[in-house]
C-alpha cells in the first residue's frame, strides 16, 4: 500500500521546476522590455494598443498556462481538491488575460484598417485558442461538475494532459511566428532589436521544452494520497486497467 | 509471461499512424507545389538554389525523423535488432539530405551576398540542427556499437524519446518561421500563395502532434519480444526498478 513512497522518485524535479520559473519570468521581463524600449510601451486608446497583445499573449497563453501544468506535479501531495481549484484559477487568470490580448490586435487593425487573419501567426493562433476554449470547457465538464463518473474522468484524462501540452506548444511557435512578422523591416542588418527579439525567441521554446520534460516523466506523476490509493486499488480489481493517479 | 500480449492495447494507433502518414505525403507535396508553382521551381547553380533548402528541411527533418520515431511503434512484433536498424538508416538519409538543404541555403546567400544568421529561423534551425547532430552521435555510441551497459542504456533511453520527439516538434517550430519569413511581401492581401503556405503551415503543426501522440501513449510502446522479456525480468529482479520496454 505504501507503493506511491516507494516509487516516489523526483530526481532532478525541483531543479527544473525552478529553471521553468527562471526561463518564464525572463521571458516576461525581455516581453515587456522589447516592447517598451523599441516599440513605444503600453496604451488602450493610442497606437501603442498592438503591444497590450503580445504582451497578454505571454503573460496568460504561455506563463500562466505553462504554470498551471505543472501544479500537480509540484504540489503532489496537497489533496487533489486544492490542486485542481489551482489548476482552474490559473486557467482563468489565463483565459481572462489573453482574451483582452486578442481584443487588443483586432481593435488595432480596425482603427488602422489593417486585414484581419492573413498571415500564419493568425491562423495557427486562432485555431490554438479555439481549441483552448474547447478544451477549458471539456475539462471544466469532465474534472469539475459532479456526476461524471471516475470511469469517464480515467479515460478523458490522457487526452486532456496531451491536449494541454499541446496547445502549450504551439501557443509558444504562434509567438515566435509574430515575433519573426514583428521584426522584418530590417531584420537582415541584425540590430540590437533582432538579437533581443531572437533570444525571446529561444527562451519561450527552452520553456515549453522544460515544462515538457517535467509533465511527460512518467515517474514524476502526482502520487495518490493515501485515501485515494484505497479507493484506486478498488477501482483497478473492477476494471483490471489502468490506475487511476495523476497527470 | 503473456503479460505483453495481455496489455497489448493499441486502440487507434494504427489509423493515427495512418493519419500521420497522410499528412506527411500532404505536406511533402504541398511544398513541392509551392516551390515550383510560386518560386521558379529547383535547380543547384540558378537563383532557385535556394528552393532546395526548404524541400530537403521538410523531407529530412521533418518527415523521415518524424517516421524514425514512430518504427518501434509500428514494427512492434520484429526483432528489436531489425527496429533499430530501420531506425537508423532513416536517421542517415535524414542526416544526408537535410545537410543538403543546409548548404544550399548558405551558397544561395553567399552568391547573393545577403546576410547569414540573423533571423529567429536560423537561430532556432541552426540550435536545433546541432543538437539534432549531438543526439544522432549519442544515440549511435548508447545504442549502436556494444559494450554500452544494459543500465546505461535504460537511463539515457528516456531522455533520448525525449530529445527526438522535442528536436522534431522545434524543427517543425522553424519551417513556420521560415514560411512566414517568405511571405512577407503583399501577405496581408492573402494571395492563393499565402493561403497555401499558411494551409502548409498548419498540416506541417498537425504532422509533428500525430506523431507526438503516437509516441507519448504509454500502452503504445512496443511489447518486448518473449525471449527479450525474459532478459527483462531478470533485470527486473536485479534492479528492482525500471522495465526495459521500448520507446
Amino acid at each position: 500500500m505504501d507503493d506511491s513512497l516507494v516509487r516516489e522518485n523526483i530526481g532532478l524535479m525541483p531543479y527544473l521546476v525552478a529553471a521553468s520559473q527562471i526561463l518564464g519570468v525572463a521571458v516576461l521581463a525581455i516581453t515587456g522590455t522589447w516592447l517598451s524600449q523599441y516599440r513605444g510601451g503600453f496604451s488602450w486608446d493610442g497606437p501603442e494598443q498592438f503591444n497590450v497583445h503580445p504582451l497578454c499573449m505571454v503573460l496568460g497563453m504561455v506563463f500562466l498556462c505553462g504554470d498551471a501544468l505543472l501544479v500537480f506535479r509540484v504540489f503532489r501531495h496537497e489533496t487533489k481538491k486544492a490542486t485542481k481549484i489551482l489548476h482552474g484559477v490559473l486557467h482563468i487568470l489565463a483565459l481572462i488575460i489573453s482574451l483582452v490580448g486578442i481584443i487588443a490586435v483586432f481593435q488595432y487593425h480596425k482603427k488602422k484598417n489593417i486585414n484581419d487573419m492573413y498571415s500564419l501567426h493568425s491562423w495557427l493562433g486562432i485555431t490554438t485558442f479555439t481549441l483552448y476554449i474547447l478544451q477549458w470547457i471539456l475539462g471544466f465538464v469532465m474534472f469539475f461538475l459532479p456526476g461524471v463518473g471516475f470511469a469517464y474522468k480515467n479515460r478523458f484524462k490522457p487526452l486532456h494532459v496531451f491536449l494541454g501540452l499541446s496547445l502549450l506548444l504551439s501557443t509558444i511557435a504562434t509567438c515566435l511566428l509574430g515575433l519573426t512578422e514583428k521584426m522584418l523591416d530590417d531584420y537582415s542588418k541584425l540590430p540590437a532589436e533582432g538579437v533581443l527579439v531572437n533570444s525571446l525567441g529561444l527562451l519561450l521554446v527552452a520553456f515549453g521544452l522544460v515544462i515538457a520534460y517535467i509533465v511527460t516523466r512518467e515517474e514524476w506523476r502526482r502520487p495518490p494520497l493515501p485515501e485515494e490509493q484505497a479507493l484506486s486499488i478498488d477501482f483497478r480489481t473492477l476494471t483490471q486497467g489502468e490506475s487511476p493517479t495523476e497527470p
